[in-house]
């Protein structure tokens, strides 16, 4: 297969006319691949120049998708991609997609890239670092000659920050509700996939299919502390936890809290302080790296003398287990049972539609940025992503991975959100590497949904 | 000294011409004292008279003082006032005074009284029952031919509800600054005053002084549970708790949900969620009536997969003892230094400038609401008052007491509140019986302030 593939792929390419010259130009690229770095400096300028779009006069950034700022962000990456040589389109659901020839046409494409949206007042290096370390390697290659034997993608995901919908749309799982639901921008998704030049009313036409792809890899901040705390330089990402959400009631009786005694109150508060205490203990009572957090909560009626009568609060757990999952809200519904109970209180719980499942990365993905890593004598740790990311969608449709790089502070979606333009450049390196190593790996690239 | 009030008393009313008249007409006057009751079907009409004032088109009520609603509903009380011969006058900040001449000019009036005013949404008997009540003991008396040596004051005040605008104002510690705040009707307190019919920029004017009345007594529903489930009539009421507010501000860190670990978090919510149990723990320790809630609460950025970064929250602290508030709230303090330390979550407490001290009612006065209840056939209870209520301002300046009678459910500031017209009626017949037993009682009257 592999060499068949080599035939192949030298019938395809000028730098190649015959059997010896083929070997020369093969063993050329490897000498070279294995030695060329991407320009530091470049992405450094470049994520300085995207910043710009969105930065509103505080010095704040707000490139949301579909915004403005987004659709010039945009404009400015498809003109960078355009002087690489990349000619890129713009799919039905807003993505961004570059195409790079390979050796050999018959070869399904090597997929890499990320987004360039944000959060309202966000960082410039969530989905920034991915995407513009994606087209250092475009341009890494092109100055050093070398023509991969599967073609590359680079793909910028469209509106990542809000529900990756861009990704959702390309695995085929985006619905006419989901079009119609409002973006963090103001308007719909579908207007808002118009706007940047997407067409909504055919959305399917983005769909990639299973097997498509050779493989899909996302270079990203890590978005918390671990790397940072542990001093190591690569995370080699085990998969993207799948996460629920709650919608937990908390019905109590409202009453006056000068005349109500103690021990007569049917108090919604103290019943959800139990709770928020419950849920903590439950999630630290077992091994790993399960996550459970009370992030949001409101009372009613609100006022410094009236005993709350009703609590409503948003509860969050992540894992890359489904199951433990379970367990782990299982345990909780039983603590909530015996508070409810002992508090006089009723708690509801349910369950938001927006719940995902568990994307773990592939294998032999894994191992090629291992051995990448190690080649530049850059530490490693096998983590898992607390935070969603396109990765997790794609891995429906390809073998996927993704490489982290520090966080300073572990702290993100925020403008205090940073990495170092030393780790920024390790980690596209080790994504160069990657891309070239699995440029020849033909085997064990499964998809793990 | 009881003697010669008599003797004073004698030559001023038309009752008697000699000494034998006065013998007469005193011991008739006793005898009918004796036996006499207030109206109740009076009563009860009045209560739902008053109610049309403020009604919204679902049936609510929203007589918030200063409104179109409380306006009218005072020109409807003020003209039964009239027709009753009180011939009423509005203060400076706008309590409606209505006096009826006892036997006795030389002697300090007796007040009593209440105020019509409603929360937002409120219910049709506190304040209400009070007012009526005190009305139906002018008329009593009417009907009876019975005059007090006495001279009578039903008193109305204004916004009670907004902070006893009204009885602040009366014992001279409404402030320019305090004027200016906002009511909830929109309005200031000063444009409030104007609206109603009073002059907010002679607002000394309605001063009264320490000694000036005999004694103050107002009938109010319990707001509360106790009466009614320990299956009594009517609570004699022992002080009027002080109150304490606090804004308490926890300081923690807000990260990604997702991307931080259980053990790296500043959690500013399950640090509140601690405090809160806290504080139910500390005021539940001691024996007592005091009462501690956290009522209200604000968090950010609040968000299911944001970890709340900033909580601020309503501590209130209520007790008829300043010196259990200040041990109360000092062991809250100690317990939220722990639990500072422990989240790594900096805790800050604000007192609010509306600290009320305790107000102890008259120990005479409460006597003769006991002999009055017992005379009745009526059971009593000496208890707090968890509420404020005018009369924990009008204490700074006369022996003050206070009649309660049970809520149905303990439930106040609501649609649901309600008392049963048998109740009231029984207040109000208590309230009578003390009004005529004190107009014969002149030593023991001391200011507890």
């Amino acid at each position: 297969m592999k060499r068949k593939a080599f035939i192949k792929n030298s019938a395809l390419t000028a730098f190649s006319i015959s059997t010896f010259g083929i070997k020369n130009s093969f063993s050329n690229s490897m000498a070279t691949a294995n030695t060329i770095k991407v320009n530091s400096n470049r992405i450094s300028n470049r994520i300085f120049e995207l910043a710009k779009f969105g930065l509103d006069d505080k010095g704040r950034g707000y490139r949301v998708a579909y915004t403005k700022a987004d659709i010039e962000g945009r404009a400015w990456f498809m003109d960078l991609m355009k002087k690489a040589g990349l000619n890129p389109i713009i799919d039905a659901a807003g993505n961004i997609i570059g195409k790079r020839k390979g050796k050999n046409a018959s070869l399904k494409p090597i997929a890499f890239g990320s987004h360039i949206d944000m959060v309202p007042d966000g960082g410039n290096y969530d989905g920034t670092v991915g995407s513009i370390g994606a087209l250092e390697i475009i341009e890494t290659l092109n100055e050093n000659n070398i023509i991969t034997d599967h073609p590359l993608e680079l793909i910028i995901f469209a509106n990542e920050e809000g529900g990756t919908i861009g990704s959702i749309a390309m695995v085929g799982n985006l619905t006419p509700e989901g079009l119609l639901q409002k973006s963090q921008s103001g308007v719909t998704m579908a207007e808002g996939i118009k706007a940047i030049g997407g067409n909504p009313d055919h959305i399917q036409s983005c769909i990639r299919y299973k097997g498509e792809l050779h493989a899909w890899l996302e270079l990203h901040i890590e978005q918390g502390g671990i790397l940072e705390s542990e001093n190591l330089k690569i995370g080699v990402v085990e998969g993207i936890v799948g996460l629920r959400h709650w919608i937990v009631t908390l019905e109590g009786f409202a009453n006056h809290a000068g005349t109500t005694p103690m021990n007569r109150r049917q108090d919604a508060l103290l019943a959800a302080s139990k709770f928020i205490i419950a849920v903590n203990e439950v999630v630290n009572s077992v091994e790993g790296n399960q996550v459970g957090t009370v992030g949001k909560m409101a009372l009613q009626p609100g006022a410094y003398n009236v005993i709350p009568g009703k609590v409503v609060l948003g509860l969050e757990i992540r894992d890359l287990s489904d199951d433990k999952i379970d367990m782990l809200f299982a345990q909780i519904e039983k603590r909530a049972a015996i508070i409810a109970n002992e508090s006089k209180v009723k708690i509801i719980f349910e369950l938001e539609a927006n719940a995902s499942k568990p994307a773990l990365t592939n294998k032999v993905l894994q191992q090629a940025i291992f051995n990448a890593s190690n080649e530049l004598g850059l530490t490693t740790k096998l983590m898992q992503s607390g935070a969603g990311h396109d990765s997790q969608e794609v891995a429906f449709i390809a073998p996927s991975a993704m490489i982290f790089i520090p966080s300073v502070g572990g702290i993100s979606h925020s403008p205090k959100e940073f990495s170092t333009i030393l780790d920024i450049t390790n980690g596209t390196n080790v994504l160069l590497k990657t891309i070239l190593a699995i440029d020849k790996v033909i085997a064990g690239l499964e998809i793990n949904h």
